[in-house]
């Protein structure tokens, strides 16, 4: 298995109970990735259902993960043809870190969408015109693990210098042999560096809302991240990514309500 | 009070337990509408938090909710000094109907955006440019609640000509003397036909999930709602909802997936 695929393993103990170990490779100081807990809640919810599928996971994080042993509760709260639904919960230390409705369902890799919109405009530029951004040692687990490449024009607020856009475009893959699939998928969602960045906010943002929905099965290869915001008021900020695959086709949405780092 | 405030009542009967009655008219002929329920569930969880506004709000729908009584648990999850947490359920016939996912926090009305994006283009057409859609008489329940008016373009498939994108567009107000509010919006962010339908689709879309943010506290008057969708495949299809203020202020926004109706 993959490193990802390790890292994000669920243990069934008994009936709507899983065992996980938390990687914190898969985070920076502050805290573990969102996406990357995401990832382990929605393994346990296909785990526990007929559905191949995290078809829709809103997740809201109440405290901050940390590195080392956690269990994973599956609640199921409707089992249908066409999708199940179940509240998933992380716990540590007997209290609940994340909370998440998922719903499942078995999406076909040979649908052909009835109706897509166009890709984002501007596109991600072509790679060798992206520029990696590799934090400073200590801060390099996420960056170890993934390979994301950033249009540079929205990345100026590491030069101190915001493009006053909220807009962050990136490549994204795993280092690791682990192709694109629903797991890699919630990681993408919640990868970039936050978009109130490119609005001179400053430093950690914690998300305490996100939504996300797996449109598609992805293509193997990179995938594009496309970040957009709306507002930022009062603290809050709203931020929109899209995920596009190799293949040109939308495979997953999602839209967080974060605080505004100082 | 107001029709809209008597129809959204919830009665706490014990600590996180409340009763309501549901009210048919904020309906169609299949179902009660699924904002009007978010409506119900967002004042149980202000009720039962120290603060004043349904920030966040991801809900999943498991079952046709019928009009007549219910209970709303409120299960708290987290009370922080910024926003509170709770998975907030509606029951009918000891069974779950809606889950919600709700964070609470208190937003100020003198608050000054930091950065705000441009409004949705195309706007609303002015109101005397846009049509009333009064459903037949037997359905018209929501439309004897609720005054909506039409940007014409986004409603050809009324007559069987949809426009072939996933836009919709409306004035929106409630026919009570009832201001804009949480709960109003609430009931505003699922209140468009679906955006499906101008993709040629036929009848009722069931929303599976729907997560919608409260941006700020709205001005009096009538809002403005902008509807558009990103993809329908495999009879799926995503909806995200705008809704501008007459102040001209984005007070919310959301996004559900729904199935396609035939």
């Amino acid at each position: 298995m993959s490193r990802f695929g390790d890292a994000t393993a669920v243990r069934r103990v008994d009936e709507g109970r899983y065992e996980a170990v938390l990687d914190g490779d898969y985070g920076f100081a502050e805290a573990v990735n969102g996406g990357y807990l995401m990832a382990v809640l929605d393994r346990a919810a296909v785990d526990a259902s007929p559905h191949a599928h995290p078809v829709s996971t809103a997740a809201n994080f109440l405290r901050v993960a940390k590195p080392g042993p956690a269990q994973v509760i599956v609640d199921q709260r409707k089992a249908g043809r066409t999708a199940a639904t179940a509240l998933v919960t992380l716990v540590q230390d007997d209290r609940p870190v994340v909370d998440a409705l998922i719903t499942t369902g078995t999406l076909d890799a040979d649908t052909e969408p009835s109706w897509a919109g166009p890709a984002p405009d501007p596109a991600v530029p072509p790679l060798a015109e992206c520029t990696e951004f590799l934090p400073r040692t200590g801060e390099r687990g996420f960056a170890d693990q993934v390979d994301m490449r950033f249009d540079r024009s929205t990345i100026g607020w590491l030069d101190g210098q915001p493009s006053g856009s909220p807009e962050s475009r990136a490549w994204f893959r795993l280092r690791d042999p682990h192709e694109p699939d629903a797991y890699a998928l919630a990681l993408a969602v919640d990868a970039l560096p936050p978009v109130a960045l490119n609005l001179g906010t400053k430093g950690w943002a914690p998300t305490v809302e996100l939504t996300w929905h797996m449109r598609a099965i992805p293509a193997s290869g990179w995938l594009n991240l496309y970040g957009t915001g709306r507002l930022l008021a009062g603290g809050w900020f709203d931020e929109e990514v899209e995920v596009w695959d190799s293949a040109g086709r939308l495979v997953a949405q999602s839209r967080q309500i974060a605080r505004a780092g100082r």
